[in-house]
């Protein structure tokens, strides 16, 4: 199955979540480790469709997710750039712009090791916070930490 | 917002979705009434993406769904003849296809008139049935009701 590109734009407009995962991890100079991934999930009879976007992008993985639905992964810095670079080259056209925006700021912060840093830290998990306009309280949590020092 | 025709295929392979409704409706010659859908929903943030796609079909209406939900729908045969040529000609590329084959079907079953007779309409509950991988049990009653007699 061949995929356009205005076809993926349109597909990850509706099916595509940028999600950033933060979490405590003791081994980190900060304390915290940060998980930027983007996920398209698909009931198990449109597999084809994600590995079709697997070979559409050149990298990502297919797993199974939970029950009978699959996902397409990307989790990997250097392919978490190159995807960024898609969708800032071919915008997102629902509010999921917004969020993606937000996304590609903390993977470039990333690219940069800011996630290493107390201060950059801070300022990812502030980001990450706003994102999927989803009430995230753990984060609030690790902000008020980061911000009493 | 333009938009361009790969885009709308790919988001409606996420966000569309074809229904066909049956009710009983006792005016009607052979008891039931069959009601073509097509909406996409989404959370009122995305109003302007319904209504690009309004403007990008040149018919359906946008209406409030539920919550904080709005749907752009398609009722009208003859713009859901239309819309089926659309996608006849620009095929969506997941599982919907099979499922907007069938719906194609019964419109253009509707278009001359056959849902007004007993056999027409019993096929068309029998597709009906088998669509959007949902168990519907009225359908199947409505199935046995006109098999019956």
């Amino acid at each position: 199955m061949q995929l356009t590109i205005d076809w993926v734009v349109g597909f990850v407009d509706g099916e595509g979540c940028f999600h950033v995962g933060i979490t405590e991890h003791p081994d980190m100079r900060t304390g915290y480790q940060v998980l930027p991934e983007f996920t398209v999930v698909q009931h198990e009879r449109d597999l084809q469709i994600l590995y079709a976007l697997k070979r559409f992008f050149g990298f990502g993985v297919v797993r199974k997710n939970h029950a009978e639905r699959y996902a397409y992964r990307v989790r990997k810095l250097e392919h978490l750039v190159q995807l960024c670079e898609f969708f800032l080259r071919h915008p997102l056209k629902t509010r999921k712009n917004v969020d993606f925006r937000k996304f590609r700021r903390i993977v470039l912060m990333m690219n940069e090791g800011r996630h290493l840093t107390r201060e950059g830290l801070a300022e990812i998990v502030k980001l990450a916070a706003s994102m999927n306009s989803a009430q995230r309280p753990c984060l609030e949590a690790i902000k008020a930490r980061l911000a009493a020092g």
